[in-house]
């Protein structure tokens, strides 16, 4: 009656003790980081990632080694897990209505920023890294494109100016930037899956990433708009508590493996499905008294997300850079990141500040690393596109964006544009 | 710079997706059934385990096998996971002082609900399974030891009685029960583990066990009711959102990984965890507006309870309760659960009446599940120690006690006990 790998599986004493004091040591850790940055002025998730680095490194200073639980299969989905619940809750922080209302002036910035990147980035991998293959550039491109939307709303909302001109179109922006962001990826990754398999993509290939990344987010969106008011005014109906959030997160975790099923990656799926929910269906839900469905997901989010980020923080070895060129490399990287987004603001309307716009653009934060981790996964002869060396650059140039980008933002709203007489309470 | 297991461990997109897909399922499903049954007036948690039993059994109907998620070790840490959040849950609902004020009529009645049910168990198997080892009979009486606090605690709070002295004597005997049923689980663990390496238990080896699960309880109850509030204060000074949160789990998962390097469950330091943490601790906390523990905890229990329960449900294969007997012997050891804990109204003092506190004794819920998927990764001589079919009975036994305690205790509270005047307020 039993299955035999179900014992098998169940009987895994070492793997679960792993887990358990690993849990115990990211959580505490990265709280007591993000604690310590925060009261500097950063925000929370560069503590999180300093702290993944101390702890990957801590064999270096004679301390225990964490390469077991690096190496757990168990704890790489608890992260993406993480990384997944985070997209639902940024994609949550927008609606369908919303991305079109910006429109125009959004798709001109979300373009620019993430073209102006790519073409910095792959530049300057072909001048510093001319031993890898074109591809591994693209990809270097690609990781400087996304706009971490969730960082820039924080910022936006923590100094009172979430509902200016500014924001709006950064926030737009941002929305776009991270679906072409997405696209981009799905093709560099499938150009490099073909040359891996010895292949090329021809250009009907690239034409059906597009497309089936398009049908995905268009289909998921249009469906999804129509699907989901109804399929929760249904489930309130069974007036049972925790029914939102179960089926929210069954939508969410659906849409992740659709969107891995039709080749894109699971956060794509889960950055969808935050989009079409909104709010207004479940009304029913909040006069019910139960809590608001962004608020209930914070206590999952504030245990997995930082799992996501520490582990991330613990893929940096640092002995990396102590290789020649490598700090000069992760340097010219972070520049690339930061001037290719300057570039939005020469496109921003009138009345609009440009150096707000750009700032806001600039943190990468989780996007940039999930997009890290997906390209050291990926190999081209044998190799892996983003190196050793391309890895530490990126957490270094989300490092640098995410932590420049607070007070830098903050200085731009306070001396160009309107601040909400209410600062701090938005 | 990143490690090898790493990228391999990172690239598991197979697992990735069952597990995504699977989390999807079962939370949407465990719902929905899980409020069918609250309809008809039962608990949540019965119509998890129905709609694991449909889902694991779906390939006798010709429909997909659920096999690779029930072999998947992420899925058994996930719902591993979901145990251990909800004993800290029920240890949260009480206190080390709580526990000393009910104080002897409590513990007589815990320690006959313990005992009662142990040797009726026991007397079962001698019956029935005359094959099998005396450690198996040993362990199928430690199976029905156990009461489930979680659904008692439900129950009485539900009817508004959870202030009447019936209920204390019951909340009380019941905490006391699962703490006497984990030593007996580690003790009988313990002989069974000697008896499969080829040697026997001595004495001296049962008074070790037992003195690791005292020095551990009583440590970690002492110790944490010392520390807990020195550490809650310090890190409330921090001010930042989340604090309380990740710190409870933070120390809750450091218990529960002690309590298995010290031969216990984790599940018994998940529960000490709960217990030495009170709500007061985090006064600080609440005044600041934030939510209090058990509360934020509910999106957390609320994705991963539904996956153990529903796990445990997946491992009952129903074409085992075909074979002769399987029936028979699910109802004695049903019978003997029952009866066991009806020998609890026996001993209870004079103005409590006997009947309720012998029909909130008697649910078995998780723990009786939880000893159940212990039990069968020991193996005496080659086979576990529950075979498939005594798992099948356990199962049995515990969705019998659970569905038959709402509706008779709900009838009995009405009939011999005060109720509150403010029913279903409580």
């Amino acid at each position: 009656m039993l299955a035999d790998p179900v014992l098998a599986a169940a009987a895994a004493p070492a793997e679960q003790g792993r887990i358990l004091i690993g849990l115990a040591v990211v959580l505490v850790g990265a709280k007591l980081f993000g604690a310590l940055v925060e009261r500097v002025g950063q925000p929370a998730v560069l503590g999180e990632l300093l702290f993944g680095v101390l702890l990957g490194n801590l064999a270096l200073a004679g301390g225990p080694s964490v390469a077991p639980l690096e190496a757990s299969e168990t704890f790489a989905i608890l992260a993406e897990l993480g990384a997944i619940l985070l997209l639902l809750e940024v994609g949550l922080e927008s609606t369908p209505r919303e991305m079109m209302a910006v429109g125009v002036p959004a798709a001109v910035v979300a373009v620019v920023g993430v073209a102006a990147p790519m073409v910095l980035g792959f530049v300057v991998g072909e001048a510093m890294l001319p031993g890898e293959p074109w591809m591994a550039h693209a990809f270097l491109g690609a990781m400087l494109a996304a706009t971490s939307v969730g960082i820039t709303a924080r910022v936006l909302q923590e100094a009172g100016a979430a509902r200016t001109a500014s924001a709006r179109i950064i926030l737009g922006a941002a929305v776009i930037d991270d679906v072409l962001g997405l696209v981009v990826l799905a093709i560099v990754a499938g150009v490099i899956r073909a040359a891996s398999a010895g292949t090329t993509l021809a250009p009907s290939g690239i034409a059906l990433i597009v497309a089936k990344a398009l049908v995905f987010l268009v289909g998921a969106i249009l469906l999804g708009s129509f699907a989901s008011p109804r399929i929760f005014r249904h489930a309130l109906a069974l007036r049972s508590t925790g029914v939102v959030q179960a089926l929210a997160l069954g939508f969410c975790f659906t849409l992740a493996w659709l969107a891995s099923v039709a080749g894109l990656a699971p956060i794509v799926g889960a950055f969808a499905a935050g989009l079409v929910m909104e709010d207004v269906h479940f009304e029913d839900h909040r006069k019910r008294g139960e809590r608001p469905l962004h608020e209930s997901l914070r206590a999952l989010t504030g245990l997995l997300v930082p799992v996501f980020f520490v582990r991330m923080g613990m893929l940096v070895h640092v002995e990396t850079f102590v290789k020649p060129g490598v700090i000069t490399f992760a340097v010219l990287v972070t520049l690339a990141a930061m001037v290719g987004k300057w570039a939005c603001g020469l496109v921003t309307p009138r009345g609009v500040s440009r150096t707000t716009v750009a700032l806001g653009m600039m943190p990468r934060g989780e996007v940039g690393l999930i997009f890290a981790g997906i390209g050291a996964t990926l190999a081209v002869d044998g190799r892996p596109v983003v190196s050793p060396e391309t890895y530490a650059a990126a957490v270094f140039m989300v490092v640098v964006t995410t932590m420049a980008t607070p007070p830098l933002l903050l200085w731009s709203l306070r001396r160009h544009g309107p601040i909400d007489p209410r600062p701090g309470t938005a």
